[in-house]
């Protein structure tokens, strides 16, 4: 059966929304996995107390230290060998796990991971991607902030390595990828860029990626590519702008509303519903609903959820972690990587 | 009495727009400059014929050849010389007129402006920025794809520029930049981000910039800074996926809307009063109200806009161009930047 270890510390709402997720995965999956807790026992053992755990296949693993979300990320891993986070991830390393999962300080994991769990053989850097929502479904953009000054051949690596992940883990049968410029043009672009390009179409031709091209910002939520491929000071920019989008225009939309109401435009009856939907029309640009991603590239599944991961995003990036297994997407990434 | 150039053959529906925003412009301002129309006569004339020009302190410059939306920058401006983007450009140069206004082939109006302008003295690279919503006003975005692999000396003239502009000609007493990175941490990003942020950090002690530190994507619409700096491989995908945002979100809420009218859950009526202030919602993100804005760093005034502007963008822009002028723009910016 597979292990996963969850960090009950990580996250803006630790313990309690860690223990629910946990305990929520295994009711529901109906004891599909084993879930370990790891973290400090005075904070999670009450909390587990609260819930029904009887029959579940849950165990606690205590883990004094905590690395908090605004840490330095080289010197909390440096000096927080009891942490939970860096626990849990030895969990993985010694067998006792098969994954790692943690909604806590996101450049603390990706240096502990790198550290406890190393890479994969060839990987030169491993990345993280975010989901985007597109009119069809989500398109995925990476590298997100993992890296940045990426060389072209760090690129291609992340385009293969992104393709594998979609490929296995979310059943898209030939994810295709874009290289994110300023013009869909060869010519356009940093001299990396361009070198970048050549190396995809490389790639394409050995049937490693399916490269189709340079596209622009816009294409991005038009899902015009599977994949979307940039340097982490592209995405990530890219990505807090888009978490801000809802927030933004909510406020926007609420002071529409308001004035219609006001002027007796818009019945207030109307108003109710026409606002829950627009909360229901950012669905799509929720997290929540995939939970994590994984940190493609390290001898190991970590999957990295959002600091204000709920108790369900909590749930479905312990199901992300699950599939990194089942699926076999590391065993993947080195065969494709291997073959170079 | 200011003169200013209008290609009157640049933009997706030239020259329709551009005769029709420059005779608004003229009319709404109450002949307050001149407009020189530079464009082919035989496409021109029929539609200033068709517009009541009485009175209007308006001129029409024949110029036979036209650069294409989707030409090659360098070439096209090589070897279109009877080009109304060059000839107009050239009337600025030989003192004929003061400014150049264009909704034509961005790529050859930046080459073109380049090459027959100039540069200001001190200038290393000019550069174009964007406006960007925020919930009290605009937040502009330097650069926006004018520049790639900008070099940190670059980024600080970017930042220096591009308050001169926000000062004098949008009156913003004292624009605020923030270098856009993947953290707020002084610590984050690429060396050249790093060394851009100490450069800006003199600036700001010299009094040049009001540097306020590193921004992150989601900060953009929240208006955290006036300025927002990166390269133009950052600010091009985040412009184009911001452009993006409102056709994507409309198809979303017309879904929305139409299963909640459908159900019965929402009267039509309701449903058409709504549909128009989501459009109203977002006429925030609508560059018309700016029209276009200004290449900076080149020796003369070159008002650069989007190929599908429509007449109140070319009548806007236009004023960006009076405004240009006016502030002595060019002037400050050449004082700024001699005082190194």
């Amino acid at each position: 059966m597979v292990t996963i270890a969850v960090d009950a510390m990580g996250g803006d709402y630790a313990p309690k929304n860690e223990v629910e997720g946990a305990v929520m995965a295994l009711k529901e999956s109906g004891n599909r996995f084993k879930i370990v807790l790891v973290g400090q026992s005075e904070k999670v053992q009450p909390l587990l107390d609260e819930q029904d755990t009887t029959g579940l296949s849950l165990e606690f693993f205590h883990a004094p230290e905590v690395i908090g979300m605004h840490e330095s990320a080289a010197t909390a891993v440096k000096t927080k060998q009891n942490s939970s986070m860096v626990q849990g991830l030895a969990l993985c390393k010694k067998g006792s796990a098969n994954a790692f999962v943690s909604a806590g300080n996101t450049g603390a994991q990706m240096a502990a991971s790198l550290l406890v769990l190393g890479r994969l053989e060839k990987v030169m850097r491993p990345t993280i991607g975010a989901y985007f929502p597109n009119p069809s479904g989500v398109t995925m953009v990476f590298d997100i902030g993992a890296n940045v000054d990426c060389k072209p051949e760090h690129l291609v690596q992340f385009a293969e390595m992104a393709s594998i992940y979609l490929k296995y883990a979310q059943k898209e049968a030939n994810p295709s990828v874009g290289l994110l410029n300023i013009g869909a043009e060869e010519s356009k672009g940093t001299d990396a860029l361009k070198q970048t390009h050549k190396l995809l179409r490389g790639a394409h031709e050995k049937g490693k990626v399916n490269f189709a091209g340079n596209i622009e910002g816009g294409d991005v939520l038009a899902g015009k590519t599977n994949i979307v491929l940039c340097d982490g000071v592209v995405g990530n920019p890219l990505l807090k702008f888009g978490e801000s989008i809802p927030h933004f225009l909510s406020g926007l939309f609420k002071q529409e509303i308001g004035k219609l109401v006001k002027t007796g435009k818009l019945p207030m009856e109307s108003a109710e519903v026409i606002g829950k939907a627009f909360k229901g029309m950012f669905a799509s640009f929720d997290d929540e609903q995939f939970g994590g991603v994984p940190l493609l590239g390290v001898n190991g599944v970590s999957i990295i959820g959002h600091g204000r991961s709920s108790a369900l995003a909590i749930k479905n990036m312990i199901y992300r972690a699950e599939e990194m297994i089942e699926k076999r997407v590391n065993e993947h990434i080195a065969e494709v990587l291997a073959d170079a």
